[in-house]
């Protein structure tokens, strides 16, 4: 048995075992090939199959009706936040952004340099999401951008905003398959892998095929979704062990109940660990609202001098790793993503309770 | 021991099994952290760490100077197709592109759509490279791009063309370190790694300090290579394993000898490949030029009805696998990269005998 420890990394982030135990298992044969994945051509049935069923449990997991298209795509939600806007914002044309975080504000910037992008609501300090009645937005948008889960400051929605009509595009990254979601009810979602789906270097994306075929086609055919669209995402060569890691998550997933039973048990995890800290406002202060806390980044600071420090020295001790807050905030940050298992967050709950007692 | 055959696909391909075979080792507790390098930060010190000595390593055995920088990035050779023109090419300039397969194509095709990217050469059948003497130069271009090898029709480059002083830009993808190369000379190189780096999802970039500096800035953030130079490729997310694997074929690439030793072996390989093949001139047909012949995909077709498909099958009763021809010529191809052992090729050059003695 490996040594494993509690991680709660913001991501790249903990694997469900199985998915990694499995790979492990035949990381040098897969399938009786006689070769790795990792060195199958992305053009060979065994790839293919492989492939197309990880499309198929996607849809399944999501839910998403034969209305939407699924692309699986390379250079994270950061490249998104680029080739959204280029496929999506027409000269002429308004999109409106909806910021209450560090990648609400960075998906803006970069939407900004390629059209014309609006803040249409801000939250002043990211403790919460924006309200609806405090959006402004623009009539007739080509969409309306918001951050489901804002990873660093830890706040969530926990309602779809009301985008008067506008298409919605939602970046899920943190939250993605945490608990039951309408993606059909958006245009577009999408979600860098490496928190709840799977490793780094892949990005899924969900989009209505009506927007799709209405997509520009006089950018780069790289970018464009309706190049990726037209070829199941085998335009040119695919991350295949990403993809591969991907399909392992969703086996998972669907052994477990699939989404419906992963946010029942994902509730009793933040709902766990919130109390272990509300209990002791002493020790602990939560900088975000109550009803916009996040289900899976729970933001907390210590007060007092070197508080911090000694708890996540203790942490350390006690094998939970990945706790320190992000350097542009600083504090605790405790991630509970689907991977992070409820006898994780037990332990944690209990450490929690333990320094504060002293 | 894991059953394993003998891999002579084009991409991804063959893996060295002495890195997959660490890979597997640690893929549950990685170097004792008790998670896989898989669940490990892009900004943790135990994958910073892993992620600078690639980069050194990259650099020793490329003998890259200092005069160049090194980005690893997502999207493969497809999306530099895109990024080369995008960072490099301004209006008003003019880059040339010499093209002797599918693959210069394909770059050019897409450079077009970015701005004013000619023909300078093109050989009509692709069954060699394009001579200097035929090349059409435009006076003062931007760049010249051309493909060192090209993976589906098979013939190299056996000597950097003459750019007339114009910035050289070279895609590598399918022959980068399988023997010593003079990337200094080269304004860019860039190259997937999924043939003889490590796993698809990654590409490698050295590029002139000169020449990013005067790189464009007027495309999004994502997209800059400046963007990434300054943050030593973790802007964002990198994908990690794709880093960690590649750090471990540059390892056992170095334990080799390196590049040079590399080249020595890449060439007895070809030569023993091309000479089984040369014997039996009544069987096989080897569509490129002599002295352009690649050491890397090594193309032929059968002579006779029903020949290859019966070729195929008595490979696949061998265990050599991955030898179909690219889908759009048809054909036999054996691509023999670096992590394709001599014994294999000794095996498929057994076949090549046998198969034409009858």
């Amino acid at each position: 048995m490996a040594h494993r420890v509690h991680n709660f990394g913001a991501g790249p982030a903990a694997l469900p075992l199985p998915a990694l135990a499995r790979a492990r298992e035949e990381l040098l044969d897969w399938g009786g090939t006689g070769m790795s994945v990792l060195e199958h051509s992305h053009r060979g049935d065994a790839y293919e199959a492989m492939h197309h069923d990880t499309l198929l449990r996607l849809r399944r997991l999501a839910g998403l009706p034969d209305t939407h298209e699924i692309l699986l795509l390379q250079g994270g939600a950061s490249m998104q936040f680029a080739t959204v806007p280029m496929n999506l914002l027409r000269p002429g044309e308004a999109a409106d952004y909806v910021v209450h975080g560090a990648w609400g504000d960075k998906a803006l910037a970069e939407a900004k340099l390629v059209g014309d992008a609006r803040l249409a609501g801000k939250h002043p300090t990211c403790a919460a999401t924006v309200r609806d009645e405090d959006l402004a937005l623009t009539p007739g948008a080509a969409y309306v951008h918001y951050t489901t889960n804002e990873t660093i400051h830890g706040a969530q929605y926990h309602q779809v905003p009301d985008a008067k009509g506008a298409p919605l595009v939602a970046d899920m990254s943190s939250d993605i398959f945490s608990r039951p979601f309408d993606h059909a009810r958006h245009a577009l979602t999408y979600a860098g892998a490496q928190k709840n789906l799977g490793p780094s270097g892949l990005v899924v994306v969900f989009v209505d095929k009506g927007l799709l075929a209405r997509a520009r086609t006089d950018i780069p055919q790289i970018l464009r979704y309706q190049t990726h669209a037209k070829s199941a995402s085998l335009y040119n060569t695919i991350p295949t062990f990403a993809v591969y890691l991907l399909r392992e998550v969703c086996v998972w997933l669907e052994e477990r109940g699939g989404v419906a039973a992963m946010g029942a048990e994902n509730d009793r995890k933040q709902r766990a660990l919130y109390a272990a800290l509300d209990e002791h406002p002493g020790a602990y202060e939560l900088p975000v609202e109550r009803d916009a806390r996040s289900w899976m980044n729970v933001v907390f600071r210590l007060r007092g001098d070197g508080a911090e420090a000694r708890f996540l020295a203790e942490a350390a001790r006690r094998e939970l790793v990945g706790l320190r807050g992000h350097r542009s905030v600083g504090g605790v940050r405790a991630s509970i993503y689907n991977a992070v298992s409820e006898a994780s967050v037990a332990r944690l709950c209990e450490l929690v309770r333990d320094f504060a007692r002293g």
